[in-house]
């Protein structure tokens, strides 16, 4: 197995970049990223025809059963230390609600976008670049109607500018560089300043050269809560899940399994999902054990709630959910791009679980 | 022609692993992947860029016309030979109804995962890990309410486990390793046993190692008949198609064009289509001459049936459809991701068709 | 940052194809691919591990103040200049309204399929397939219940055919070779005639080696009117994006940023956008400043409209939106897969702006 192009592109984890270099120098990773692309018949095709006829996990010789056992043991041995590490501890935890200052009744927000090396799981650290030294940035909560200030302080080596995404801003607050603003140079600050407008979940990131800054960490929740509830918005947890693939590889709110979060509500409990993607690549989320009526899309409510275990949520989009948690246990809650989730190695990525306590 | 790049990406069924091994060794054959990615901006320029000015299919020398009709007619003998031969039989056949065992009143199904020689098209055999030597597995049906018992027998060289995906379990009967059960070592066994709860279009699959596990073919149907059907439920046919762009390519059930099994209705039938993902890719289904009315998603009725003739259907999901069979005739329906459906040498992969007879 | 490798996959316009290959031929590009796919726990990982402990943007001596505002000065500077530049004028323009000539009330549209030289953007010419010269080919719009005639002629050096997505014909008209014709040999032509059935956002391309042709530009929308429109149907403008992603790259209706076409509106008007995606990739496109609602999928009516700012559409999809111009300015309009959009030249590819006048 160990020889198996696939399987190394499987074991990202422990065979790592180096590795993974060596096979693109000698031109022999190619079919097995091509398989990876979600595109390509041409590339799968190579992929299936290395299989034709050997097997990719057999050895020269046939294994006795011992050797079967041991090699079972300690594939099995990796996968149960993620578990049991989970969830585990890193430096610094994004997206946590911020309290803003109120002057004469407009609620400011300061944020400073600067670079921060950032923990993505326990010994990993990345080049980050963030909102308060944080990905995602703090989440920010206003109400419909407020007056709300952002402050801006721009400490990278680029410009850089802020899109209130989703939010029906005035054009002089969008925040499109050349469009509706200048750039933030390094160095400077700016201040956007409106009344917050349609109730929802909408997100802040940059929107100057943006496949870079929000891929390395420039992004945040933006949520604007309605003047007045629905019934069904009524829960006992709200919870922001940020998805994102870019620079850090797979992350839900900053972070990979087995440092992600897990959501904890206890039996009967309701609570609300909000997902966020930030990145490049859809991601279907799917929880095990119980499904997740689906309320809101991009903030704006959906004519009648819908149901599905399996969400799919395409970069951009914000979808939110409800689940009636009445199912007692601890229940896997990944994207279900299997290849975003687990290698042979173990779960990695874009994992979490939603623990029903009784 | 032949000495362009995308062209060879799109020709993998004749000049296979060799050709693309050897353009990966010189380094060439990245722009071409790169633009059958999902993303890469980067990546589709190149390949905008090598063709600026020159044409991919020109050649030296102008062609005469007998030459253009003789290149022609080479290229169109491939495709008519793709639909001649199909459906064209291979050997093994997965996905079929899997009638229990019973006693005292519990169905039982007992399912082996093992190493099998699966053949994809006529003569193109790959290694496969099926349940009981089929891809996808034994298809499973029980109703509402049943008590169901499923013996899983590990005949494998690692570790497995069996996640009922979209059932609503007890969390002991969850299928996943250190969470809620230990993994089933190889050389033995392990039973689950429940009630079958919510209905719907679900399905069975790996949860230990799964994107090497469920790539290579350890999935199936797992469908919960309900109590009592909803009138628009009374169909004349009830079809399941698995999707997979696992280690075997692009397949339907399991099999690539032209080993895909055509859908056969009179005219005037209502069929029912279960569409699930089982890959690691979208895949949007594109159905001719007819209309499909989508009914459920991942088990759940919709709000209201909506109409479409394409339907996407991301990893993890499964829609139902209804389809008025009105309209007589043979009828591609195929993936819409034309790289997953047509090389220069013809229809392959995610193709079938819909035969309405008079 | 220039020694970046994902930087310089973020680079295509300027360092272009001949870096990347020489990128390619170390071995060194495929990380960088690998992070731009839709995919690839493996690939991402790499992508992350590279910068872990190290600064992308880092160079080896510490910048001053002065170097690093030159250096953001210049970025700068190419983003504004493409934002200046915008609507670039190109030669050629395709998805215009095409008349048909009447004879006996049949309304005939006569069709070349050939090759053109196709400006994307400013100097940039590529090698196209297009019909009648344009990519996208002329807009058909005809009435439910018209009787068609579409004559072909293929000058191209290799057989098509013409396939009416989305629209209901008779099998015999489908034009999907060896199925429901016989392909139409170079220096041929052929004849599709019917009575127009479901009304709707179509298309029409080419189902014979289509990956390749469809990916060249043999496409283009066909549009069924109803006898009676709905009231949500009316509007001031009715507008069509088709979305491709082919071998021209990321283009909106064959061009790409800044050589794409601005919609515009008056405050208060209401605007219908037919999304056609004739790519191979997901493209979320998202509207700043307002919402879209969301009325037809497939030219077939959802059940109830419904509002989002992101929508994905899939290959092969249609979506019909409705947007109330009530926010006057210039509104970034794009794919939000950010790659598709920005690099740090700048935006390229699948952007526009919905300009709403005061």
């Amino acid at each position: 197995m160990k020889d198996s192009l696939i399987d190394r592109m499987l074991s990202p984890n422990i065979s790592g970049r180096r590795d993974f270099l060596r096979l693109g120098a000698l031109g022999l990773a190619v079919p097995a990223i091509a398989a990876a692309c979600d595109d390509g018949a041409a590339t799968a095709k190579p992929a299936a025809s290395e299989h034709a006829g050997t097997a990719p996990a057999a050895t020269a010789a046939p294994k006795t059963a011992a050797e079967i056992a041991a090699k079972a043991d300690e594939m099995d041995r990796m996968h149960e230390a993620g578990v049991k590490a989970f969830p585990a501890k890193t430096e610094g935890k994004g997206n946590q609600l911020m309290e803003p200052r109120v002057e004469n009744g407009v609620k400011i927000f300061d944020l400073t976008a600067k670079k921060v090396q950032w923990e993505l799981e326990p010994g990993k650290r990345v080049e980050a670049w963030g909102y308060n030294g944080v990905v995602p940035g703090p989440q920010i909560r206003v109400r419909e109607g407020d007056r709300v200030r952002i402050n801006i302080k721009n400490e990278l080596e680029e410009s850089t500018v802020v899109h209130f995404h989703g939010v029906e801003l005035p054009n002089d607050q969008d925040g499109v560089p050349f469009i509706t603003q200048p750039p933030i140079k390094p160095g400077t600050s700016y201040t956007y300043e409106f009344v917050a407008p349609n109730p929802g979940s909408h997100m802040y990131h940059s929107h100057h050269n943006a496949a870079k800054q929000v891929g390395m960490g420039l992004l945040g929740a933006f949520i604007i809560e309605p003047k007045s509830k629905r019934a069904i918005e009524n829960v006992d947890l709200d919870y922001v899940m940020v998805l994102n693939d870019g620079y850090h590889g797979f992350t839900l709110n900053g972070k990979s399994f087995p440092a992600t979060e897990p959501i904890v509500a206890k039996l009967g409990q309701k609570i609300r999902v909000r997902f966020m993607n930030e990145g490049m690549m859809i991601h279907p989320m799917h929880l095990h054990g119980m499904h997740m009526t689906v309320i809101d899309k991009d903030g704006w409510p959906q004519p009648a709630p819908w149901k599905c275990d399996t969400l799919n949520i395409a970069p951009g989009e914000r979808w939110d959910v409800i689940i009636n948690c009445n199912n007692p246990g601890t229940w896997a809650f990944h994207c279900h791009i299997l290849t975003h989730a687990e290698s042979e190695h173990g779960m990695f990525g874009m994992v979490t679980a939603l623990i029903v306590q009784k």
